[in-house]
């Protein structure tokens, strides 16, 4: 019996999550839905069925695990209270600030139907959360250090387009390596926004737009270019297609601790992501997860969960015995 | 209340413990037991005392979780399943091949008596293992690598001192830089032992020794040596003082894997460490994973565990909700 796995919301995440859950046997597909019209989304496993997001419930004994695809400004604050009342689910709600508020609702909805709910999955949140957990409970007197990058950020790409002017445009968030390498090196550096991060953006304009006007509004944008050292750059739409349709990311977390007697002995922990398809390792992650909260659900767990509260083991198809075995 | 920690055997690794303890406000040193004669070992903790193994057995209600500091090849495989019939344990059994029947012993004791004993931990295996483990929950389809040092390895160390006309001598494991390069851009490469690692080893030899076979015993040595490109530096006992007394260690654990539709995108996740003290290293995660072990046994579980059974929750002194807030 496989793990049936429901996907909603079918964008560059809905679509990694079909091609993870390919990759992974013990999964299976059992329905995408979308908020578009059904017959309008063609997807790439036969034999699947595109449902409208009003059919939902009737999947309720369809479906293990539902993989919340949806966006954490609008979508997910509703969707995953909502759904969890119907399935074991998973999302990458990612607005840090507002995780809190979130896990409680989630909670109290996941508890009452006596589901479990996975929240803030991916790698920032997630992986990267994970690591900065590992590592501060190891180095408890330390520095963390999080560098993103190099990648795409969409809101960034997003921020510009908005400016009169612009056709189309690519962010690229990428850390600066002399601050990445006095953090390796163990100096713990005080650092600022504009020390860690440049921002990278390549523009087409419309015909005849005024180039110095737009690339002013860019570097001065309050929170997401006034800060940081910004680079412009202006291309054709072809060059745009050919060298920067993909949508990589990455990054880094760091932390440089002390012990011994008197904090004589230096240690750095390293964690690093590069990655040619940001939704696409975001998707794996969630899929690993999808499996952990159909285990944990089976096992009579309920309620709200993270990163944080998820046992290794319940990541993995393997067996206890065969994971000691091979991974310890 | 203060969760009490015992330590057993007062090595490097238990003066470690006993170092991560003091940074660690909800732990407190409760006791050091030895093989030697107690009055013979001082320890840096004032009004702790130092009891012969042969006292364990009284400190039953005094103590919460027991850390064994023993070595793999004959201690923990006895102590491991004998003290867990008294206390929580923490070992850091580092057999990797004999780590199923490890467990099993454990786990029977450990059931029997309604405690938890958590095995093999530190960073490999350890932490090392948690990444192979998460990497490869989210990767499915890739290739693990698994580099160590810079730094010393102990019984390749002890494997040249027990050459006839050596002094002294300190070995370092070192990965090759080429290898470490060729994994982390992605190429895949099959890589031999000698391909990975090189081993540098420094030597002190006994007045009139011959330096010519001593060398030549290290470099043929099966196992050892004889599968590595090894390079002997003769030194006084000096310079070995000065400039190798210490004991750093580290490594990188790095899985490359593929994703999409047909494996178009590439993704590579690396974790690495850079310890100046590999046995205080190791005790700071022992004594994290001995935080774990008590709340497990709180809340009623018992049996015996590794690091892939523990929701990294349980390592961090914080709530649940202050480790949401503070470091998702």
């Amino acid at each position: 019996m496989k793990i049936r796995i429901g996907i909603l919301g079918y964008g560059n995440l809905g679509r990694g999550i079909e091609c993870a859950v390919k990759q992974n046997d013990d999964l299976e597909l059992a329905a995408v839905f979308t908020r578009r019209k059904p017959d309008t989304v063609k997807i790439l496993t036969e034999g699947v069925g595109v449902y409208s997001v009003s059919n939902v419930p009737e999947f309720k004994d369809k479906i293990d695990v539902m993989i919340l695809c949806g966006g954490s400004a609008t979508d997910l604050p509703e969707q995953t209270p909502e759904y969890v009342k119907y399935f074991n689910v998973i999302d990458s709600f990612d607005t840090h600030a507002n995780i809190p508020k979130h896990f409680n609702a989630v909670d109290a909805a996941a508890k009452a139907s006596g589901n479990v709910g996975i929240i803030s999955v991916g790698w920032d949140p997630g992986m990267f959360s994970l690591n900065r957990l590992y590592a501060n409970a190891i180095l408890t007197d330390g520095e963390d250090y999080t560098f993103w990058g190099k990648g795409v950020s969409q809101g960034h790409s997003d921020a510009i387009r908005r400016i009169e002017g612009v056709k189309d445009a690519r962010q690229y968030t990428v850390p600066v390596p002399s601050a990445l390498d006095a953090v390796r090196n163990g100096e713990n550096p005080a650092l600022t926004t504009r020390d860690k991060h440049t921002r990278e953006c390549y523009v087409v304009a419309e015909e005849g737009a005024d180039l110095d006007i737009i690339e002013n509004e860019i570097k001065t944008m309050p929170n997401y270019f006034a800060d940081y050292d910004t680079t412009v750059h202006f291309i054709s739409e072809e060059e745009l297609q050919k060298n920067h349709s993909g949508i990589p990311h990455g990054g880094f977390v760091i932390r440089c601790g002390k012990t011994g007697k008197n904090g004589e002995n230096k240690h750095i922990i390293e964690y690093s992501l590069k990655l040619d398809s940001n939704p696409e390792f975001t998707s794996s992650v969630l899929v690993a997860y999808a499996r952990a909260a159909y285990r944990m659900s089976q096992e009579g767990q309920s309620g709200c969960k993270t990163v944080f509260d998820v046992a290794p083991a319940y990541l993995c198809r393997e067996s206890g015995e065969e994971l000691r075995r091979h991974l310890l």
